[in-house]
């Protein structure tokens, strides 16, 4: 018996209208990826891999977390006296437990579409000739820019603190690379001020990279403007703030004064000292985006470093981080509006983590739009845990109906790993899926270049135009 | 090619069993509006419309969130120096971006219910011909009270203010409309002490109209009830309590006075004042509903006025609400049991405006539920951000399995239109999707007589018996 | 016209896929109840029951709901006065109103899965036909031990206080009953500070029993190890805490003296001690569990005892809880990272009542996954409001998104019933619809032997490794 192809044509695509939409408005679209974690020097160097197991799990704490979860060794995850193939067998152990996880499915895209294998599923039988397959492409030249040019990259935009000196962006403009890569402003740790000492290396060099001495709180601010103008003139349009809850406390300059003054002498501040600083901080960073016309990304809701343990050993974002779950629809409302009262509130991308969070994300868009463009205000695709399946069709509901779905500026990798870009077609393969279910149900006029219309804005189109790289 | 009617007799009805559900047991039942914001004058003098742009547009503001969504500019919603016909063309155009939207669907379904247009969708392509052909109907007699008498409606309860002298529902009932027109009381004034200055303003004209001069918490009791009774003689039935939370603080009469005094004064009470003083006059009004035999709504969750610059310009209802985030299921209990051990605690219908409060609603009824009648605590249909499809499905479903769907009063408009009585026929629709689909799927017997009670229950008849209008 | 069967082979299963899934992996795998309310004496004693009323509606406080969400006196709830018949009678009314309503589904389950009618739906019309035929079979020796044999139970565990000297578990273990009947230790009375009085008599009774006397915190830890100890040697495996919200707070233990003095003198704690406490005494018992090598359970978010009046009449678990409300991730990665820390945190399922938790939880596991086992942390099944289709069908979501599907120790009855095992059969069906739907729709591999793996892992296989019983 010939089994059939598990990722084919078809894939998740149920009937004739899915597979037209997702045929001629998705399938082609290029892919702007105006949100990701790739480090722009690998993109210079132009990173080449030994094996599979180097580009799929070094760095990937997704498949860690799935690993650990299986009751996987930490060796095989992130410890250096085990070899690749070793942990590419223990990956491949985990593979068939992993059936309906977006891991099952990521997996087997990344296969199909930059290995070419999608007559075998990966599990302990396949694993060798997985591994013997996909290191002969790599071997053959997929190289971290052909993974890029192969998915029919347009722009991507990474993710950069402000003290970077966006070397790697620099050369890549100079040397006229086809793709376009853009840095991003992230301003997070400026006000990460519950660690004194981490914060007050921080602003050290801070002061250092931007030429201001950082005592009060206007210099602080100051120096971040120097940074963000150097941003700008490096070709930025993007800022995000990665946030665990929105903040807005009134406050006003001494206090702010002394909080800092108070931090950078090594002593902590109180819960209510934190909220004042990250209010005021948050503040600025929009007003910033918004007089430079660029877009500011939000995003709100992780619970970081859970596992104090582990984080000793290896750090942030190494798979030990979850849902958190905060009330913040008053404070997110007071922010936004403080913004536009001043005059200073700019094109916006909300991202929330906690599921409960996409209607509240949803209608608090309708407060705020105006006629500055399309969709000025942005419900961002689902996010992190919510990047799969189910949690990016939640976010399409509540959007679609809550909100103007044609208008969205649709998805992002949000990835390190310069094989996430099936994750677009994942996207829009759900998309149409959703689209084409609703023709066949009479839920959406049978009229296949109306309901196109939408596939292709939100595949493509709505975020050209919404950015302009 | 000619193509399929987007609003045709198996709209949202996917096999026959929906269809048989439909046809027989929810098309023709009558409608009990039992929730709206229709103007009561506006029946009286049975209103009349130029244009399809009025009766569509003005005072809409789910369109004109629709419309900013999509970047229009205010002046084609709410603005005075464009025509009719320039908003209504902007209004066109907006409407292929709202696929999707509950607006698509509720338009669709206007035009073809009371206007015959279900031929075409509106777009700026048919923008001229759905102008030329609904003003024809608008000319041709489809006023207000047709409207009404149209749609099958029986019976239909406005939102009034203690201090209404409801001259229009009495003179509705002198000459014997033969659709009822009741009012409902919702207080909501009378306890929004936030803002001093207004509420001293509303507790005059409360003195003046019920002739109790109020200066102690007893006294403005004591004109609520006055007015309560006098809403009582005009055949109200129903009280509306509009809260962003549910407050239950415990305080005392002394406090009252204290901070009634205070406020009284133009000082601004604090957080927990306001919570002592919302509490006492929440529980206030409950036990007077229970006293009279009324039906009490507590629309429970929305977070109002979110944009400053545009309240100033346009006042509230504008369209600048969105969905508040509050854990208010421990206040609620309390609040209920308060009432319920002193014997003051009637029928109850609660709304919510945050998805995830449906099951704890769902499971709050059963709480209190006793012999009074079937279904004495109930859940409210989707409200507002939640009337569309989707939030019609989660509270349907919350519900069902957590109460009991065939104890449903079911279904209001809630709206300031009287073109919105297709939201019924959309609300049965959607109904008789799940229950068909479900007997299709072997999860509801196959017995049409069994579920078709459970319809027509839902659509009419639970209504009917419950409110007793 | 023969109407189809309603419970027949295929109930719930829509295509081929889910019904080879359920026949081959599903339908035969025995039944491990790790988690009940059934009372061991009755097991013991082999109960039998003169009637279905009996049975059915004795102690089940989830079809008193019902009952009286539909109107029906009290009396015939839990009343004295009424006769089983008549009780029976009046639930047998109810039941037409329950479509869609989890009682529905497991009512006809239970009548055809043990007492073999399943051509005729319960009815008013229906009631003296089903009252015969049950009781026939009743009589004819369906007792409690037969009831747990026909259904291919392997093993139950009980919910057992600490001061339960656990005789019939003993008895029942020494007479070899073929069933594992074992208990639960659940300290929930421990920390119960908030009212003193019964508190005090806790203390007192626990004293007694450990033969520790209990004036400082360290006294109740020994005594509660004491009685741990003891529940060890009667083969207790797992504990469960019942709370409304997750507590940490940092305390001493001279502050834990303090609160527990002043509340054996007869005073009510602070809000802040009761955290105090309670952050306190759940840390040590999940230290306990660790050691033992047991499994822990909590169970999060219950709102207890909402109706005043009828908690006075009747007492607790009556049908007046609701779900519960709180914002408890940040407290419960704290609980979770301070047990792992110390090196004392062991197999843990974690239940949340609120839906809204589904995804907290189901990535909070990952932070503190292991090479211990595999899915050493667990999201429990859908637990009481959320044990029916929809809930179970969210909770499968968020867990086969966001952690590992394939080792989910799966389904618990926590009833109070000898009739609830068909609950596994219910929840395996809608386990194997899922995935039987997402073969049929290509979103898992057509392999069922593949698919299959996970069915009876997680219908059986799993538990059995995982607990080790």
């Amino acid at each position: 018996m010939i089994m059939k192809k598990f990722i084919n044509d078809s894939f998740l695509l149920k009937n004739k209208y899915s597979q037209e939409l997702f045929d001629k408005y998705a399938k082609n679209a290029p892919i702007i990826d105006f949100h990701c974690h790739l480090d722009p020097n690998e993109i210079l160097m132009d990173k080449k891999w030994d094996n599979v197991a180097q580009v799929w799990l070094g760095g990937d704490h997704y498949k860690w977390r799935a690993m650990r979860s299986n009751g996987i060794d930490e060796k095989f995850c992130t410890g250096k006296d085990t070899t690749d193939k070793e942990k590419f067998d223990k990956f491949a152990e985990t593979m068939p437990r992993l059936l309906r996880n977006p891991i099952y499915h990521w997996t087997h895209l990344e296969m199909a579409r930059f290995f070419g294998i999608d007559d075998i599923l990966l599990s302990p039988k396949t694993a060798d000739e997985v591994w013997e397959r996909a290191n002969a492409v790599l071997q053959g030249g997929l190289t971290a820019r052909e993974c890029m040019k192969r998915s029919g990259v347009e722009a991507v935009c990474t993710t950069d603190d402000p003290i970077s000196d966006l070397s790697a962006h620099k050369k890549l403009k100079e040397e006229n690379f086809e793709i376009k890569v853009l840095p991003t402003f992230r301003p997070d740790k400026a006000h990460a001020i519950d660690n004194p000492q981490a914060y007050k290396d921080y602003i050290a060099t801070l002061s250092q990279v931007s030429g201001i001495e950082i005592s009060k709180y206007q210099d602080l601010i100051n120096a971040l403007q120097q940074r963000h103008d150097y941003f700008d003139s490096v070709g930025c349009k993007l800022s995000d703030n990665g946030i665990d809850t929105v903040f807005f406390a009134q406050t006003t300059e001494s206090e702010l004064d002394a909080i800092l003054a108070k931090v950078l002498s090594g002593n902590v501040p109180t819960v209510d000292e934190v909220e004042k600083f990250k209010s005021a901080v948050l503040l600025e960073c929009g007003a910033m985006d918004a007089r430079s016309g660029w877009t500011r990304q939000m995003h709100i809701g992780a619970l970081r470093n859970n596992n104090s343990k582990m984080f000793k050993l290896l750090g942030p974002d190494t798979g030990f981080d979850s849902i958190g779950e905060f009330n913040f629809a008053t404070a997110l409302s007071k922010h936004l509006d403080m913004l536009d009262q001043r005059g200073e509130l700019g094109r916006t991308i909300l991202y929330n983590l906690h599921p409960k969070d996409n209607e509240v994300l949803a209608t608090m868009l309708g407060n705020f739009q105006d006629a500055t463009c399309e969709g000025k205000l942005q419900i961002g695709s689902g996010w992190w845990f919510l990047d799969q399946s189910n949690g990016i069709k939640n976010q399409l509901e509540a959007l679609s109906q809550l909100s103007v779905l044609a208008n969205f500026v649709g998805m992002v990798t949000d990835s390190r790993s310069f094989l996430s870009y099936p994750r677009h077609e994942y996207f829009r393969r759900i998309l149409c899926q959703i689209l084409g279910n609703e023709i066949e149900g009479g839920e959406l006029p049978d009229d296949i270049e109306l309901v196109g219309d939408v596939v292709v804005r939100v595949s493509y189109q709505n975020a050209k135009k919404y950015f302009k790289f």
